[in-house]
């Protein structure tokens, strides 16, 4: 069966968070420290009062996203710590046919035409498509597998030292803070991630034009060297 | 804000089920009885070999779909059970700005381009915009409440007897079970259901061209009466 109807979606509303770049966004929601509250900003031509009546009464609701900043994908793809790649339907990559993005979020708060909500891993500008109530009788599975996922669950948490870059004049909190979050989770060379394998044997992350040489004994990552791609200041 | 951007999805497959018609699906999945496992047929241009591999490794997944028998949609809907209309963000009502529906489903078996699921509510001929996996670990929201459905959660289940119209001949087991499943729910008026209040003071429940008379006592549904709309059997 070949069919190529096209349905056509519109934004009820557009994601304000913390996260304004694709590598800023958690891997997992939760896993990021940082608690700042998120909120979805519904549009004016959405009867906002009417649209969000008894919304409150849930503690938690559904966003169905646009994954707007993402433009391909492949029937596999390499998810972060798997060895291997994926069916895409196996996987929560936001590199899918329809890409369409489900997280569930805490609600806050509503107030007007803002859903104040926290825990998201929702980029800055993320149009949004549908809320719903998460409902525990309907979206409450017990027993359900982690699949593949749980073959992986057990890796270790890498410990990432930064202090030799520490006093470059570019390195910021917000870049330390994204160097330890990518290679606590995987300093595994993986393109998405951007993490590749020198010449010399090191590896290197990518952030923007920033290069972080690293070296990795057991589970200690050592960050050895900064640098600018622009060839300004070299490793 | 107002943004009329037009985001274009197409679907990767369409539901496969038992239930055709709107009024033949359960309410919530797992309500009805009937346990026939339906399925997901993905499109010929999705390469189903690949995009499903590992998928079987989950017990559960996500369906992502399409309600294309809906076409309309108001900022306030009427729930099933509920006394009050209630904003539809609120609800998992089909009637919403963008009509995606979003369903959990025990995974059967994969075999080629075909998902066999069952406990689905979805009906035959469904887009599928998007399947993922469930995932506990991001899914499962221990302490989540139910929001207003939990003030409807304790109201009493209906009786309904139905031994009065089973010898007229238009009266067949799936109509009787149609009957059944429609009014033990809920037997008070309401017009998605299609149960109204006659002028001699009792209800009618229709199905297509099909008329239920029946009476409330207490929890009991007694269907005393069937006609056909066009008037060819009288009540």
């Amino acid at each position: 069966m070949t069919v190529t109807t096209d349905l056509v979606v519109r934004p009820i509303g557009f994601v304000r968070s913390v996260y304004h770049r694709k590598y800023e966004a958690p891997r997992q929601p939760g896993v990021d420290e940082r608690q700042d509250v998120a909120r979805i900003e519904l549009i004016d031509t959405i009867d906002a009062e009417q649209c969000v009546r008894d919304l409150m009464s849930f503690s938690h609701i559904w966003i169905i996203s646009w994954f707007d900043r993402v433009t391909t994908w492949k029937p596999m793809v390499l998810p972060p710590r798997s060895e291997k790649k994926r069916g895409v339907f196996a996987t929560r990559s936001p590199h899918r046919p329809n890409p369409i993005g489900l997280s569930v979020a805490r609600l806050v708060d509503i107030h007007g035409r803002t859903i104040q909500i926290d825990n998201t891993d929702l980029l800055d500008g993320t149009p949004v498509l549908d809320v719903k109530p998460y409902v525990p009788y309907a979206d409450m599975v017990t027993g359900a597998s982690n699949g593949w996922l749980a073959d992986i669950e057990e890796k270790v948490v890498f410990h990432v030292n930064t202090m030799a870059i520490r006093h470059r004049h570019f390195v910021t909190d917000e870049l330390i803070a994204h160097i330890e979050r990518t290679l606590s989770l995987d300093p595994n060379p993986h393109p998405y991630r951007r993490v590749s394998e020198r010449l010399d044997g090191r590896r290197e992350l990518a952030v923007r034009q920033y290069r972080f040489v690293f070296e990795v004994n057991d589970t200690q990552v050592n960050v050895i060297d900064a640098y600018l791609a622009d060839g300004s200041l070299t490793a």
